[in-house]
């Protein structure tokens, strides 16, 4: 019988990010953390630029925006080399995921006139099968939605199948939210481009936690967020990529100020810059791109290889110590179980998963529950350690063991 | 000859508002900020929040969602019922004021389908103007500029002479960012409403400086920001109103998963919630969203009535040193002169604005300048006092007096 805590144990003296743990404030050491995915852990340095952020504020009052105005632009270009594949200038934070999201496939669609179709997948994450919905109905543009599988992701032929030249615009996420498969960004874009169709990639659940070739998949727009994988807190602003060629022809509906030329000349006129920055709309959130430029230079420092490598193997460990372990018990793996075909989480099928959910917060584990019946195991690459799946694993198997998830109620099934 | 300082005492010392003063960071007591009306001061009490909130993303980790979740409506709350004259309900936190400007515009042109024009003024803010100008390019509708004066602002008569059965929507700022005048909201509501068309008011400049009459004046819509008048700090979020019996019926092009009804379900339909939150989109800041919260409830706690009044005598009390020592120099009012027609700002025109706003900023005092030879100066209400204005005027005078402006050079006008 493997002993798994030894296994743990030599995983970690052997982690070249280990270090990166100590970056992070983690007050509790009992808690085992595996929902990163959802929110990322506090950077140490990130509690303090935003401390100092606060004091620039009070003293520097509207003087600082002399150094805030490009922080938008700052954050998006080390997104740009340390974390996405992309070019400076290609990159820059912006709004909500959701919106961004809007934005650009209103700009696809657009440069796209004589098509009417947009593809997307049906467990794409719930936010940007609305956005489409809504697109859809407005604009009269017909949803082409694939069908993908819930546990192994979309596949190539899959879409290729959905693709003709009334495609306008082809948008999947990049890893999905349910089971971490990845989608296969090079082949998905090129089929895409052989019938003429723009892509527009959410990196969501991608963006610090596997490589992202935008450059190389000949990627034309993506959007993203930085509470994940990026830890930049609660609500941190999201991020857009337009591929530099793209830039100055594509137009985005919201023409807002802080895209327009010489914006302070307050023009009458809206006369956008050629840049990526004639995607941004309003005043953007300082505190938030503070936030948000820390985590990203932490991911850049400890580089996207070794981010990925490591969500790998934490990856394969909890399904190797979940076959053991909690197969016995009903559970099944509901993600692929190459580490190539996934990002930075394990997701496990229980049709108790509710429960376990509610069972394991009480006993110091944080999962994320993700309907119907699913446990999503995040692993944060730079401040997970192999022992702490091992402890939230070995929890689970306990709870399972004894039943005292079965004292939680049940989720209620929506009514209407 | 008046001793203004002597009056200046007088009038501070008979302040009610007074105590507020203290409620803020203010590090440099030689400064004197007149710029509140870009970026408020920091609240200490904002400070404190900002930093437990901090240690709540560290240590709540994905589970503070379980209280931040309702924060954009908690803002909502005390803005409509502290701030904005409005109901509770009527008021959510969301994006930035340019996003929500054109979600309701949208909203507000899609329930008057067989309309095609939209009334603005040819002064209102630039980001407003340039969200209609890509509304009208992009729909095929048709922008009515009205023209206003820019010292005096919008008359209520240049706007029904542009109105007709033809007008889906009538937006213009409340407060006018140059010049601070105050347009007459009840009236101009009352003429949209009669040829049938929907009001859409920018409140950036009015909410926390002057009352917001939104129910009693029969608003439909409205969209603001927080990091002015209401202190929430720079790129806070802003908020959208949209009164009650509107709510369900209006539709907003951004479909995302925070107005979605029970969004933890990840439905595969959008199917939104009849509430306010069906004007939300994506995750909401939260470090900005409790800065906001605090920041409305000092203004709520002070009361708009008292701020409204000593804002007005704040502008009344710099008009009349102006004119004695300002005048001689060239200066002249750039504002409504009357207290019932202003903002909390008061503006001086000048041909050499630009390099006066630079030697005052050298001497201490900041002000702001507006395009194309104008001084704005923003009394916050809580924080400044009446001898923080003699002080500006004076140093001001000294810089006229000496000459001293001509140091700075001239500012380059745009070359296209």
């Amino acid at each position: 019988m493997t002993d798994f805590l030894a296994r743990a144990r030599e995983l970690d003296a052997a982690d070249m990010l280990a270090p990166f743990r100590e970056r992070f404030v983690i007050p509790d050491e009992h808690l085992v953390y595996l929902d990163g995915n959802s929110l990322g852990r506090l950077p140490r340095s990130t509690r303090e630029r935003l401390h100092l952020a606060i004091e620039e504020w009070g003293g520097d009052l509207i003087r600082g925006w002399d150094r805030w105005i490009t922080l938008s632009r700052e954050v998006g270009d080390v997104l740009a080399g340390g974390v996405l594949e992309a070019e400076p200038g290609e990159v820059v934070l912006s709004d909500s995921t959701s919106v961004n999201l809007y934005k650009l496939a209103v700009a696809a669609c657009a440069a796209r006139p004589d098509r009417h179709v947009i593809v997307t997948d049906d467990d794409n994450f719930p936010s940007d099968r609305y956005i489409f919905q809504g697109l859809a109905e407005e604009r009269g543009l017909d949803l082409r939605v694939v069908k993908t599988d819930i546990d192994l992701g979309i596949s190539v032929e899959a879409v290729r199948e959905a693709l003709d030249e009334d495609v306008a615009l082809v948008s999947l996420s990049h890893v999905a939210y349910r089971s971490g498969a990845v989608a296969d960004m090079a082949a998905v874009t090129a089929a895409a481009h052989e019938v003429g169709a723009l892509v527009l990639w959410d990196l969501s659940h991608s963006a610090g936690a596997v490589r992202v070739p935008l450059r190389s998949a000949g990627v034309d727009l993506a959007v993203g967020c930085t509470y994940k994988h990026l830890n930049a807190g609660p609500g941190a602003p999201a991020f857009l990529y337009v591929r530099a060629d793209l830039q100055p022809e594509l137009r985005q509906p919201i023409w807002g100020w802080f895209g327009q030329r010489d914006q302070f000349d307050m023009g009458a006129e809206y006369d956008p810059v050629a840049s990526i920055d004639r995607f941004q709309v309003g005043t953007p959130p300082v505190l938030g791109a503070y936030a948000a430029l820390e985590g990203a230079r932490i991911t850049a420092e400890a580089g996207i290889g070794a981010i990925a490598e490591k969500g790998a193997a934490l990856g394969a460990y909890a399904i190797e110590v979940s076959d053991a372990w909690l197969a016995p018990h009903g559970f099944a793996l509901a993600s692929p179980r190459a580490g190539t075909r996934r990002g930075g989480h394990v997701t496990l099928h229980h049709p108790r998963a509710w429960q376990y959910s509610q069972a394991l917060r009480a006993a110091g584990v944080v999962p994320d529950f993700r309907t119907p019946d699913r446990l999503r195991l995040g692993f944060g690459a730079l401040y997970t350690r192999f022992v702490d799946v091992y402890t939230g694993l070995a929890r689970l198997r306990a709870i399972a063991a004894s039943g005292s998830h079965l004292d939680y109620p049940e989720r209620h099934a929506r009514v209407t």
